[in-house]
Protein backbone atom coordinates (compact mmCIF):
# COMPACT_ATOMS: atom_id res chain seq x y z
CA UNK A 1 0.00 0.00 0.00
CA UNK A 2 3.07 2.00 0.59
CA UNK A 3 4.55 1.72 -2.82
CA UNK A 4 0.77 2.73 -4.18
CA UNK A 5 0.53 5.88 -2.02
CA UNK A 6 3.80 6.73 -3.93
CA UNK A 7 2.86 5.87 -7.42
CA UNK A 8 -0.42 7.71 -7.27
CA UNK A 9 0.25 10.54 -4.82
CA UNK A 10 -2.79 9.63 -2.46
CA UNK A 11 -1.85 9.40 0.72
CA UNK A 12 -2.08 6.08 2.62
CA UNK A 13 -4.95 6.84 4.74
CA UNK A 14 -7.38 8.48 2.01
CA UNK A 15 -6.93 4.87 0.19
CA UNK A 16 -7.96 3.16 3.22
CA UNK A 17 -10.74 5.28 3.28
CA UNK A 18 -11.39 4.44 -0.44
CA UNK A 19 -11.29 0.98 -0.26
CA UNK A 20 -13.71 1.34 2.83
CA UNK A 21 -15.92 3.39 0.80
CA UNK A 22 -16.01 1.06 -1.97
CA UNK A 23 -14.17 3.08 -4.46
CA UNK A 24 -11.61 0.84 -4.85
CA UNK A 25 -11.30 -3.07 -5.28
CA UNK A 26 -9.68 -4.78 -2.76
CA UNK A 27 -6.02 -5.77 -3.85
CA UNK A 28 -5.19 -9.48 -4.14
CA UNK A 29 -4.53 -10.62 -0.49
CA UNK A 30 -0.82 -11.96 -0.42
CA UNK A 31 -0.88 -12.34 3.33
CA UNK A 32 -2.37 -11.39 6.69
CA UNK A 33 -1.25 -7.83 6.29
CA UNK A 34 -0.20 -7.32 2.67
CA UNK A 35 -1.82 -7.07 -0.28
CA UNK A 36 -1.08 -6.91 -4.02
CA UNK A 37 -2.79 -3.64 -6.01
CA UNK A 38 -2.00 -3.24 -10.40
CA UNK A 39 -1.91 -0.50 -12.35
CA UNK A 40 -5.76 -0.48 -12.45
CA UNK A 41 -5.36 0.65 -9.03
CA UNK A 42 -2.85 3.42 -9.40
CA UNK A 43 -5.32 4.52 -12.19
CA UNK A 44 -8.09 4.98 -10.59
CA UNK A 45 -6.56 6.56 -7.36
CA UNK A 46 -5.58 9.33 -10.19
CA UNK A 47 -8.82 9.84 -11.41
CA UNK A 48 -10.09 9.97 -7.82
CA UNK A 49 -7.14 12.68 -7.11
CA UNK A 50 -8.47 14.45 -9.42
CA UNK A 51 -11.79 14.93 -8.97
CA UNK A 52 -11.42 15.36 -5.53
CA UNK A 53 -8.26 18.34 -6.48
CA UNK A 54 -9.27 20.38 -9.47
CA UNK A 55 -13.54 19.22 -9.00
CA UNK A 56 -13.63 19.42 -5.28
CA UNK A 57 -16.43 16.39 -5.83
CA UNK A 58 -17.31 14.89 -2.76
CA UNK A 59 -16.23 11.01 -2.17
CA UNK A 60 -20.14 10.20 -2.33
CA UNK A 61 -20.39 11.44 -6.35
CA UNK A 62 -17.20 9.69 -6.59
CA UNK A 63 -18.56 6.12 -5.68
CA UNK A 64 -21.97 7.16 -7.85
CA UNK A 65 -19.76 7.40 -10.84
CA UNK A 66 -17.42 4.65 -10.48
CA UNK A 67 -20.65 2.12 -10.21
CA UNK A 68 -21.59 3.48 -13.01
CA UNK A 69 -18.60 2.41 -14.52
CA UNK A 70 -18.63 -0.83 -13.07
CA UNK A 71 -21.76 -1.54 -14.02
CA UNK A 72 -21.52 -3.41 -17.80
CA UNK A 73 -25.46 -3.60 -18.22
CA UNK A 74 -25.24 0.30 -18.19
CA UNK A 75 -25.21 1.36 -22.03
CA UNK A 76 -22.26 3.42 -22.97
CA UNK A 77 -24.58 6.57 -24.19
CA UNK A 78 -26.42 6.52 -20.59
CA UNK A 79 -22.83 6.84 -18.54
CA UNK A 80 -22.19 10.50 -19.77
CA UNK A 81 -25.20 11.11 -18.38
CA UNK A 82 -24.47 9.43 -15.18
CA UNK A 83 -21.61 10.79 -15.01
CA UNK A 84 -22.92 14.59 -15.65
CA UNK A 85 -25.69 13.68 -13.07
CA UNK A 86 -23.15 12.57 -10.70
CA UNK A 87 -20.35 15.31 -11.31
CA UNK A 88 -22.82 18.60 -11.86
CA UNK A 89 -23.39 21.13 -9.89
CA UNK A 90 -26.53 20.83 -7.94
CA UNK A 91 -29.78 21.39 -9.35
CA UNK A 92 -30.52 24.98 -7.96
CA UNK A 93 -33.71 23.98 -5.25
CA UNK A 94 -37.51 24.13 -6.43
CA UNK A 95 -38.56 23.71 -9.34
CA UNK A 96 -38.36 26.52 -12.62
CA UNK A 97 -40.68 23.81 -14.18
CA UNK A 98 -41.96 26.27 -16.86
CA UNK A 99 -38.74 27.86 -17.58
CA UNK A 100 -37.03 24.38 -17.90
CA UNK A 101 -39.57 23.24 -20.74
CA UNK A 102 -39.08 26.68 -22.31
CA UNK A 103 -34.93 25.95 -22.53
CA UNK A 104 -35.61 22.43 -23.32
CA UNK A 105 -38.02 23.45 -26.35
CA UNK A 106 -35.60 25.53 -27.66
CA UNK A 107 -32.90 23.44 -27.77
CA UNK A 108 -34.98 20.26 -29.08
CA UNK A 109 -36.15 22.81 -31.71
CA UNK A 110 -32.81 23.42 -33.10
CA UNK A 111 -31.89 19.73 -33.19
CA UNK A 112 -30.07 19.07 -30.15
CA UNK A 113 -31.05 15.30 -28.99
CA UNK A 114 -30.92 15.27 -25.09
CA UNK A 115 -33.17 13.84 -22.00
CA UNK A 116 -35.73 15.61 -20.49
CA UNK A 117 -33.70 14.65 -17.34
CA UNK A 118 -30.21 16.46 -17.96
CA UNK A 119 -29.40 18.09 -14.75
CA UNK A 120 -28.16 20.53 -17.28
CA UNK A 121 -31.43 22.36 -17.83
CA UNK A 122 -31.89 23.12 -14.52
CA UNK A 123 -28.72 25.05 -14.31
CA UNK A 124 -29.75 26.34 -18.03
CA UNK A 125 -33.46 27.45 -16.41
CA UNK A 126 -32.25 29.08 -13.51
CA UNK A 127 -29.25 31.03 -15.40
CA UNK A 128 -32.80 32.13 -17.61
CA UNK A 129 -34.48 33.03 -14.64
CA UNK A 130 -31.66 35.21 -13.14
CA UNK A 131 -31.17 37.18 -16.83
CA UNK A 132 -35.01 38.01 -16.16
CA UNK A 133 -35.00 38.88 -12.79
CA UNK A 134 -32.50 41.45 -14.15
CA UNK A 135 -33.80 42.30 -17.61
CA UNK A 136 -37.53 41.86 -17.17
CA UNK A 137 -40.13 39.00 -18.44
CA UNK A 138 -39.19 39.45 -21.77
CA UNK A 139 -35.55 37.46 -22.16
CA UNK A 140 -35.83 34.49 -23.91
CA UNK A 141 -33.90 31.40 -24.61
CA UNK A 142 -32.78 32.88 -28.20
CA UNK A 143 -30.00 35.00 -25.32
CA UNK A 144 -28.41 31.65 -25.18
CA UNK A 145 -28.05 30.66 -29.31
CA UNK A 146 -24.68 31.95 -29.33
CA UNK A 147 -22.87 30.19 -26.69
CA UNK A 148 -25.19 26.97 -27.70
CA UNK A 149 -23.35 27.04 -31.35
CA UNK A 150 -19.72 27.68 -29.34
CA UNK A 151 -20.65 24.59 -27.12
CA UNK A 152 -21.86 22.71 -29.46
CA UNK A 153 -18.97 22.93 -31.89
CA UNK A 154 -16.90 22.30 -28.75
CA UNK A 155 -18.53 18.98 -28.12
CA UNK A 156 -18.34 17.53 -31.12
CA UNK A 157 -14.96 17.98 -31.46
CA UNK A 158 -14.31 16.35 -27.93
CA UNK A 159 -16.43 13.57 -28.63
CA UNK A 160 -14.83 13.01 -32.12
CA UNK A 161 -11.70 12.66 -29.77
CA UNK A 162 -12.90 10.17 -27.97
CA UNK A 163 -11.48 6.83 -27.95
CA UNK A 164 -14.17 4.09 -27.90
CA UNK A 165 -11.93 1.25 -29.02
CA UNK A 166 -9.46 1.74 -25.46
CA UNK A 167 -12.44 -0.58 -23.73
CA UNK A 168 -15.44 0.83 -21.15
CA UNK A 169 -12.72 1.99 -18.32
CA UNK A 170 -10.87 3.98 -20.11
CA UNK A 171 -13.28 5.61 -22.20
CA UNK A 172 -15.37 6.30 -19.26
CA UNK A 173 -11.89 7.97 -17.95
CA UNK A 174 -11.71 10.41 -20.98
CA UNK A 175 -15.64 11.17 -20.45
CA UNK A 176 -14.98 11.95 -16.62
CA UNK A 177 -11.80 13.92 -17.44
CA UNK A 178 -13.32 15.81 -19.94
CA UNK A 179 -16.07 16.98 -18.10
CA UNK A 180 -14.36 17.97 -15.36
CA UNK A 181 -11.09 19.14 -16.24
CA UNK A 182 -11.58 20.64 -20.11
CA UNK A 183 -14.93 22.18 -18.23
CA UNK A 184 -12.43 24.10 -15.67
CA UNK A 185 -10.10 24.85 -18.44
CA UNK A 186 -12.84 26.49 -20.54
CA UNK A 187 -13.96 28.32 -17.85
CA UNK A 188 -10.68 29.73 -17.53
CA UNK A 189 -10.06 30.55 -20.66
CA UNK A 190 -13.31 32.43 -21.61
CA UNK A 191 -12.24 34.71 -18.11
CA UNK A 192 -8.54 35.15 -19.51
CA UNK A 193 -9.81 35.97 -23.11
CA UNK A 194 -12.59 38.10 -21.73
CA UNK A 195 -9.51 40.03 -20.05
CA UNK A 196 -7.82 40.11 -22.94
CA UNK A 197 -10.47 41.63 -25.24
CA UNK A 198 -11.31 44.43 -22.63
CA UNK A 199 -8.27 45.41 -22.23
CA UNK A 200 -8.26 46.42 -25.87
CA UNK A 201 -11.26 47.85 -25.78
CA UNK A 202 -11.81 50.00 -22.97
CA UNK A 203 -7.93 50.83 -23.10
CA UNK A 204 -8.41 52.02 -26.53
CA UNK A 205 -11.82 53.62 -25.40
CA UNK A 206 -9.95 55.70 -22.90
CA UNK A 207 -6.98 56.96 -25.34
CA UNK A 208 -9.69 58.29 -27.67
CA UNK B 1 -38.60 48.22 3.00
CA UNK B 2 -41.38 46.31 2.61
CA UNK B 3 -41.90 48.07 -1.14
CA UNK B 4 -38.35 47.22 -1.66
CA UNK B 5 -38.35 44.01 -0.28
CA UNK B 6 -41.44 43.39 -2.74
CA UNK B 7 -40.10 44.43 -6.30
CA UNK B 8 -36.63 43.47 -5.64
CA UNK B 9 -38.01 39.59 -4.41
CA UNK B 10 -35.27 40.05 -1.19
CA UNK B 11 -36.45 39.36 2.21
CA UNK B 12 -36.71 42.34 4.77
CA UNK B 13 -33.96 40.64 7.08
CA UNK B 14 -31.68 39.89 4.34
CA UNK B 15 -32.04 43.67 3.01
CA UNK B 16 -31.07 44.52 6.46
CA UNK B 17 -28.01 42.34 6.83
CA UNK B 18 -26.74 43.54 3.34
CA UNK B 19 -27.21 47.61 4.93
CA UNK B 20 -25.42 46.45 7.77
CA UNK B 21 -23.04 44.84 5.51
CA UNK B 22 -22.07 48.05 3.22
CA UNK B 23 -23.74 46.27 0.24
CA UNK B 24 -26.50 48.56 0.01
CA UNK B 25 -26.47 52.07 0.76
CA UNK B 26 -28.94 53.48 3.47
CA UNK B 27 -31.74 55.01 2.04
CA UNK B 28 -32.92 58.92 2.64
CA UNK B 29 -34.64 58.97 6.01
CA UNK B 30 -37.72 60.23 6.07
CA UNK B 31 -38.75 59.85 9.57
CA UNK B 32 -37.16 57.82 12.73
CA UNK B 33 -38.23 54.22 11.58
CA UNK B 34 -38.51 55.25 7.50
CA UNK B 35 -36.27 55.59 4.17
CA UNK B 36 -36.92 56.27 1.01
CA UNK B 37 -35.03 53.71 -1.72
CA UNK B 38 -35.04 54.15 -5.22
CA UNK B 39 -34.74 52.31 -8.32
CA UNK B 40 -31.16 51.59 -7.84
CA UNK B 41 -31.46 50.27 -4.63
CA UNK B 42 -34.12 47.57 -6.19
CA UNK B 43 -31.25 47.22 -9.02
CA UNK B 44 -28.52 46.72 -6.59
CA UNK B 45 -30.54 43.84 -4.52
CA UNK B 46 -31.38 42.06 -8.23
CA UNK B 47 -27.99 42.26 -8.79
CA UNK B 48 -27.12 40.68 -5.10
CA UNK B 49 -29.81 38.14 -5.33
CA UNK B 50 -28.44 36.65 -8.50
CA UNK B 51 -25.06 36.65 -7.47
CA UNK B 52 -26.15 34.45 -4.24
CA UNK B 53 -28.54 31.85 -6.14
CA UNK B 54 -26.87 31.43 -9.02
CA UNK B 55 -23.01 31.94 -8.31
CA UNK B 56 -23.48 30.93 -4.81
CA UNK B 57 -21.22 33.94 -4.12
CA UNK B 58 -20.63 34.57 -0.29
CA UNK B 59 -21.73 38.17 0.80
CA UNK B 60 -17.95 39.13 1.35
CA UNK B 61 -17.09 38.77 -2.51
CA UNK B 62 -19.94 40.49 -3.04
CA UNK B 63 -19.05 43.39 -0.92
CA UNK B 64 -15.90 44.03 -2.72
CA UNK B 65 -17.11 43.75 -6.30
CA UNK B 66 -19.53 46.61 -4.58
CA UNK B 67 -16.22 48.49 -3.09
CA UNK B 68 -14.62 48.43 -6.83
CA UNK B 69 -17.41 49.36 -8.57
CA UNK B 70 -18.22 52.66 -6.47
CA UNK B 71 -14.38 53.37 -6.38
CA UNK B 72 -14.42 55.79 -9.73
CA UNK B 73 -10.92 56.20 -9.76
CA UNK B 74 -10.56 52.16 -10.47
CA UNK B 75 -10.18 52.07 -14.66
CA UNK B 76 -13.08 50.63 -16.41
CA UNK B 77 -10.39 47.82 -17.61
CA UNK B 78 -9.31 47.34 -14.11
CA UNK B 79 -13.08 45.91 -13.04
CA UNK B 80 -13.31 43.24 -14.69
CA UNK B 81 -10.32 41.73 -13.23
CA UNK B 82 -11.60 42.92 -10.08
CA UNK B 83 -14.88 40.72 -10.65
CA UNK B 84 -13.41 38.06 -11.81
CA UNK B 85 -10.91 37.84 -9.23
CA UNK B 86 -13.90 38.65 -6.39
CA UNK B 87 -15.82 36.08 -8.43
CA UNK B 88 -13.65 33.17 -9.44
CA UNK B 89 -13.39 29.77 -7.98
CA UNK B 90 -10.73 30.08 -4.84
CA UNK B 91 -7.46 29.18 -6.95
CA UNK B 92 -5.87 25.82 -5.59
CA UNK B 93 -3.75 25.93 -2.74
CA UNK B 94 0.33 25.71 -3.20
CA UNK B 95 1.91 27.42 -5.97
CA UNK B 96 2.08 25.30 -9.19
CA UNK B 97 4.53 28.05 -10.31
CA UNK B 98 6.22 25.93 -13.18
CA UNK B 99 2.97 24.89 -14.79
CA UNK B 100 1.52 28.34 -14.55
CA UNK B 101 4.23 30.32 -15.83
CA UNK B 102 3.81 27.57 -19.04
CA UNK B 103 0.25 28.62 -19.64
CA UNK B 104 0.90 32.31 -19.21
CA UNK B 105 3.75 32.30 -22.04
CA UNK B 106 2.05 29.55 -24.37
CA UNK B 107 -1.31 32.26 -24.26
CA UNK B 108 0.95 35.23 -24.58
CA UNK B 109 2.65 33.51 -27.45
CA UNK B 110 -0.83 33.39 -29.18
CA UNK B 111 -1.14 37.16 -28.60
CA UNK B 112 -3.07 37.08 -25.79
CA UNK B 113 -2.81 40.25 -23.52
CA UNK B 114 -3.25 39.02 -20.34
CA UNK B 115 -1.79 40.15 -16.36
CA UNK B 116 0.13 37.68 -14.70
CA UNK B 117 -1.61 38.58 -11.90
CA UNK B 118 -5.20 36.87 -12.85
CA UNK B 119 -6.83 33.94 -10.72
CA UNK B 120 -8.02 32.20 -14.00
CA UNK B 121 -4.26 31.38 -14.59
CA UNK B 122 -4.06 29.36 -11.24
CA UNK B 123 -7.13 27.73 -12.43
CA UNK B 124 -6.01 26.78 -16.25
CA UNK B 125 -2.21 25.51 -14.30
CA UNK B 126 -4.27 23.18 -12.23
CA UNK B 127 -6.11 22.04 -15.28
CA UNK B 128 -3.03 20.99 -16.57
CA UNK B 129 -1.40 19.75 -13.72
CA UNK B 130 -4.38 16.86 -13.72
CA UNK B 131 -3.84 16.12 -16.73
CA UNK B 132 -0.23 15.56 -16.22
CA UNK B 133 -1.70 13.01 -13.51
CA UNK B 134 -3.75 11.03 -15.68
CA UNK B 135 -1.68 11.20 -18.66
CA UNK B 136 1.98 11.98 -18.06
CA UNK B 137 4.25 14.74 -18.33
CA UNK B 138 4.64 15.03 -21.62
CA UNK B 139 0.85 16.81 -22.29
CA UNK B 140 1.31 20.30 -22.98
CA UNK B 141 -0.46 23.38 -22.44
CA UNK B 142 -1.11 23.13 -26.50
CA UNK B 143 -4.00 20.63 -25.15
CA UNK B 144 -6.12 23.69 -24.55
CA UNK B 145 -5.85 25.09 -27.79
CA UNK B 146 -8.98 24.24 -29.18
CA UNK B 147 -10.91 25.24 -26.43
CA UNK B 148 -9.03 28.64 -26.41
CA UNK B 149 -9.82 29.44 -29.59
CA UNK B 150 -13.36 28.86 -28.82
CA UNK B 151 -12.92 30.69 -25.89
CA UNK B 152 -11.43 33.72 -27.64
CA UNK B 153 -14.25 33.99 -29.87
CA UNK B 154 -17.16 33.82 -27.37
CA UNK B 155 -15.22 36.83 -25.38
CA UNK B 156 -14.98 38.75 -28.86
CA UNK B 157 -18.86 38.61 -29.42
CA UNK B 158 -19.49 39.10 -25.56
CA UNK B 159 -17.44 42.45 -25.07
CA UNK B 160 -18.71 43.38 -28.58
CA UNK B 161 -22.10 43.45 -27.15
CA UNK B 162 -20.86 45.53 -23.56
CA UNK B 163 -22.69 49.31 -24.23
CA UNK B 164 -19.78 50.95 -22.53
CA UNK B 165 -22.28 53.99 -23.24
CA UNK B 166 -24.80 53.11 -20.38
CA UNK B 167 -22.52 54.69 -17.40
CA UNK B 168 -19.97 52.69 -14.90
CA UNK B 169 -22.79 50.67 -12.63
CA UNK B 170 -24.72 50.00 -15.94
CA UNK B 171 -21.50 48.35 -17.92
CA UNK B 172 -20.08 46.57 -14.91
CA UNK B 173 -23.24 45.34 -13.91
CA UNK B 174 -23.34 43.80 -17.55
CA UNK B 175 -20.31 42.19 -16.71
CA UNK B 176 -20.82 40.60 -13.82
CA UNK B 177 -24.26 39.29 -15.09
CA UNK B 178 -21.80 38.03 -18.13
CA UNK B 179 -19.34 36.53 -15.67
CA UNK B 180 -21.37 34.53 -13.88
CA UNK B 181 -24.39 33.86 -15.48
CA UNK B 182 -23.51 33.73 -18.81
CA UNK B 183 -20.44 30.85 -17.34
CA UNK B 184 -23.22 28.57 -15.90
CA UNK B 185 -25.17 28.85 -19.06
CA UNK B 186 -21.84 28.12 -21.60
CA UNK B 187 -20.90 25.16 -19.08
CA UNK B 188 -24.59 23.69 -18.99
CA UNK B 189 -24.77 24.20 -22.69
CA UNK B 190 -21.35 22.38 -22.98
CA UNK B 191 -22.80 19.35 -21.39
CA UNK B 192 -26.01 19.03 -23.02
CA UNK B 193 -24.05 18.98 -26.33
CA UNK B 194 -21.93 16.15 -25.51
CA UNK B 195 -24.74 14.76 -24.47
CA UNK B 196 -26.38 15.20 -27.60
CA UNK B 197 -23.32 14.34 -29.87
CA UNK B 198 -22.68 10.86 -27.65
CA UNK B 199 -26.38 9.61 -28.27
CA UNK B 200 -25.30 10.05 -31.72
CA UNK B 201 -21.87 8.58 -31.52
CA UNK B 202 -22.59 5.62 -29.19
CA UNK B 203 -25.63 4.68 -30.09
CA UNK B 204 -24.83 3.99 -34.18
CA UNK B 205 -21.62 2.93 -32.61
CA UNK B 206 -23.81 -0.27 -30.94
CA UNK B 207 -25.98 -0.31 -34.02
CA UNK B 208 -23.16 -1.31 -36.39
Amino acid sequence: MKELSERSGVPVPSIKYYLREGLLDPGEATGATQARYDGRHVERLRLIRVLREIGDVPVARIAAVVRAVEDESLPLQDLLATAHHALGPEPPEGQPSTTRGEVLGHLRAAGWDISTKAPALDVLAAALDALRTMWGPDVGPEVFDRYAAAAFDIASTELDSVDATGGRSATVQQIIVGTVVFEQALVALRRLAQEHHSHRRFASGDAG
